[in-house]
């Protein structure tokens, strides 16, 4: 299969994937790997940035260190110097050992596995049976980020250690630090899954659970009417680029299974799908005309693939669609839409619902895990937290409790369109019913007047919601009903929900969130400005906002910005206050009590700038 | 004084800004006037969204009128085509027959006023004296934005009403209607201020207080290193087009004295500056050689040119200043480094706090209001909520009630780079201390490594705090942090926060906010593209986001879009479940106990297909 034989859509240009450079988005960093120990090829990814030194403002004193930050990883391979991009060979398959030395797998087709007969190959099986495996231990490193190692750097090198803010994490039970066999716990009793489908060897093992970092989806795909698969390529690996944990192929177009194909290969991130979509297609388009037996050929083909968590609307039951129909927006979930239709077209319940345990047992066979769909989310801020919202809910955790039986790992799909003040309750629910299953949101939107900017309606309610104790925020694009994202869009979506997910993290005080923070805020008060972009979420961005006003690069070592210029630098000026108290030794309450006319007269004296003409 | 002859910044084209057309940004909105019933001269312009017809899905019926919707507008006279735009003139003096029919001013230079002697003309001493003016009957038409009106009109078109969220208002008492007494109430035990000095007779009335409309404020002005007054001109008026309710002058380079001149005349929003940037300036930009002489004096001479509120940093007390010294980010505000300076100094207490009554003494000579300033709120996460911070707080209490003893209004400045968790407190301690007078923030950030989408990371925050009870919210835009915004940022900034403020509304559950979220949200479930992109914030851009994808003039007519295309379209697969629940008369619980096979075959029959073809 090559790629450039594959139909493309008309007017695209072909993008050579290949030959993109995606490196150039991070200046001074460059990719690490942390070993494991339990399992010696375990190698796990991360970014370090790298600093310059802080000018001491004591004449002749050494320039002070500032050791390296060290951030959390999703691009892949393709941000390692020594890793050839060829895309139709795809990516290593670095979990190929791991999967093969269970034992547990039979070959179906050459180089497409399945459970042995008898066997489950479910993290849940192997967390439940007391093992930890080589992804759980990989979670761990990944997870701490080297916290540890980078306080110790810092002490060595005399950083001023800023005390982390608690935060409140409404009662999650967040560790210190992350050990295999936390994860190992923490997936035995589905409070977090590893999506880690067998035929997806090249993804790099990640979790999703409200005891770990906040993760982020971004969601691509084409429909009828647009895209190539090039494209869609290109949108995964922009999406890891800038930091998407997870991707969705949402694909309802021509190609559904070569454009997944080409996706998963690719892609060193868990894929997820809604398998009702190419089940549609195989009919024609019409939901009425779905049986079980299609759609359970579809789950086994996907299976067969790689694909790493299905999005399965088993929860919309026949009863539930008539509450919708008195609705502003009815229902807006493709996937829930598609099922209404089927339960009232046949005048039966949702086969999905009436065939679970068979869906179980496929994914159980591949280590699929359940994203369960939210089909009656409420597409509008008047629909929120309706009865046929909380209905659904109410069977998710039913059908949660199912595929823990069968060791299928799960998470659970919410809304949607809700006002700030109702957001919470979404949360409690779902822990209460759905029995603290990950809980995995879309937004929620938290105003519907403002198309064209819905990643920011979106990301107000992503952050609080992240807060509250949800898992993994699904990103929403400023096309999200207008058009499907393009590649800017798709960045404008993952920036927006890199920032949701890391405030939501300091929120809830998770360790060592802050140290990210704190050293972007100490290069921006040390007027260190290629530190202070290097650091951000986007330093081109960054860079190109600064050089818009101040584009020379003298003005990047000033001691001021355009923002105020030198006499109203507040930075400056609090140089010299802070100049003037280590001077004289002040600390808090010394302030007040040493004769302070004689300081008055040492600071003028002193002359009080520090401003350098660079 | 002609703007072509004033300083130019260098390769800056000049704009012609009378000949700008701001109504092509709002497609079929309208410009209306309501009139007062206790002031005839009182005209309170509105806009007024038209929309299409919904047409029916039973053949033969009629369509069904949506009637318009109307919404609030900061535009001022710009989107009126009946104006013809002169900034050389300046705006209509509409108020200048209030002030002066109310006898209490005398003339100091021709057209420029101050209170008589002996009197008090500002808005709290009206409402204290238990007089409603017509600032306040034109504030209470403005706030309830024709509820009641479009309620009607809406029941007489039989549009279904939605019930709106009851909202959590945190102990706010926000009335079902706003009248002109419940304004004069407010005003009077300063739980809102009306900001409207007597020198700034352009502008149009509006209210800030947690019991009203949640406000948000832009932030312009030049610095040293950049702008012209033309560029700082049209920000303004970018600003009040995109919803911004006041502006603030930051500028501090050249020819500040001019370039506020220029905004004020052509202001229809309260004009809010921070003075001692000017009193700066004066003394050669040392803040060691202020002087309460050089203020006072710069007071006044912004007093009369019709400053409608002053950010005074009278809080950064000597004493608290060494409390940042082992900050992570030390003194951020501008207003705040320079105070800090000066008490360090001269080792004396913070001028402005000693003269407070004097400032108290001008400031209601002509109505101007307080922004007490937060000199030292945090700059980083790492310094929220700290002791500087809350020291400063405690001395806004103390200053707002002395500027009561006075009748001067007040509200005070918030923070700042906040974590999620520690929002909250911020809001309960500035009610606690400060009795309730308005509270105004900045963001606040929710994190600090996204330099380049801070809009986006206090947008967060400034929804929370909104919600909590914040009255205005002062925008942030992406430039924060690296330079100052262009009129893009300045719209992209206004945008952010406008959702913020309306995510705010909703949740406090306002009267009437949900509206407008109904309206478009009703559009978007019938296909109505053209109603969905008139009624957001920013048509232009919801429409370009749409012809992206699909940009004939008959996608704007399709019952699907190019997200999903016809065949998996829900909110069509949802309008044949409505039509089919309707045809049936079915109601929640009925849908489980007729007879359901025999819907299930007439469904089939039925065939199911609403989608027409365009």
């Amino acid at each position: 299969m090559d790629i450039k034989n594959l139909p493309v859509a008309q007017e695209t240009p072909a993008t050579d994937l290949n030959s993109i450079n995606f490196r150039e988005h991070f200046p001074n960093s460059k990719k690490i790997y942390v070993e494991g120990t339990l399992f010696p090829d375990v190698r796990v990814p991360m970014r370090e940035i790298s600093l310059t030194p802080t000018h001491s403002m004591t004449p002749g004193a050494p320039d002070e260190e500032n050791p390296p930050v060290v951030v959390y990883d999703t691009s892949g391979p393709y941000t390692d110097p020594g890793y050839a991009v060829d895309v139709h060979h795809g990516l290593p398959k670095l979990r190929q050992p791991w999967i093969l030395n269970r034992g547990d797998v039979v070959e179906t087709t050459p180089g497409r596995y399945r459970a042995r007969p008898g066997s489950c190959v479910t993290q849940m099986h192997y967390a439940r049976a007391g093992r930890v495996t080589p992804e759980m231990e990989f979670i761990s490193i990944r997870e701490n980020q080297m916290r540890e190692e980078m306080l110790e750097r810092m002490a060595q090198s005399g950083v001023p250690m800023r005390r982390q803010h608690p935060g409140n994490d409404w009662g999650a039970s967040i560790p210190p630090v992350i050990t295999p066999e936390f994860v190992r716990e923490e997936v035995a009793r589905g409070r977090a899954i590893i999506p880690s489908n067998i035929n997806h060897p090249e993804l790099e093992p990640m979790i999703i659970g409200r005891n770990f970092l906040v993760k982020i989806n971004s969601n691509i795909g084409n429909s009828s009417t647009t895209s190539s698969i090039e494209e869609e390529v290109e949108k995964m690996m922009w999406s890891v680029l800038w930091g998407a944990d997870t991707v969705m192929d949402l694909s309802t177009g021509k190609n559904i299974h070569e454009t997944r194909e080409w996706i998963l290969r690719n892609s060193p991130v868990p894929i997820g799908t809604v398998p009702i979509y190419q089940a549609l297609e195989k009919v024609g388009g019409k939901p009425e005309e779905l049986t079980w037996e299609i759609f359970r050929d579809t789950l086994i083909e996907q299976a067969a693939q790689g694909v790493d968590y299905f999005t399965i609307h088993a929860g919309v039951l026949l009863r539930y669609v008539p509450l919708t129909a008195n609705r502003a927006t009815g229902i807006v979930s493709r996937g829930g839409s598609i099922l209404a239709k089927w339960c009232l077209a046949h005048h039966q319940e949702n086969f999905l619902y009436t065939h679970w345990r068979e869906i179980c047992e496929i994914c159980a066979a591949y280590d699929i895990a359940f994203s369960i769909g939210d089909g009656l989310r409420p597409g509008s801020i008047a629909d929120a937290n309706d009865e046929a919202q909380f209905a659904e809910l109410y069977t998710q955790g039913e059908l949660t409790r199912i595929a823990w039986e069968n060791d299928v790992q799960v998470m659970n799909e919410g809304p949607g369109h809700i006002p700030i003040h109702m957001i919470h309750e979404n949360m409690a629910r779902q822990l209460e019913w759905c029995g603290e299953a990950p809980f995995y949101t879309l937004g929620p939107l938290t105003t519907d007047i403002a198309p064209g900017y819905d990643h920011l309606t979106s990301a107000i309610g992503a952050a609080m919601i992240g807060w509250y104790g949800t898992a993994m925020l699904c990103y929403v694009t400023p096309k999200e009903h207008l058009g499907l994202p393009d590649k800017e869009d798709v960045k404008a979506g993952v920036i927006a929900y890199k920032i949701a997910a890391h405030a939501a993290d300091l929120a809830k005080g998770h360790p060592g969130a802050q140290l990210r923070d704190d050293a972007l805020s100490k290069a921006r008060f040390e007027f260190r400005w290629d530190d202070q972009f290097n650091l951000s979420l986007d330093p081109t961005t960054a860079r190109s906002f600064h050089d818009a006003t101040l584009p020379s690069q003298a003005a990047k070592l000033a001691h001021f910005c355009s923002m105020c210029g030198p006499h109203f630098c507040s930075m400056k000026i609090t140089q010299d206050v802070r100049e003037f108290a280590s001077r004289k030794g002040i600390a808090e309450d010394e302030a007040l009590r040493v004769g302070l006319e004689e300081k008055a007269k040492e600071f003028t004296s002193f002359g009080g700038e520090v401003y350098k003409k660079v």
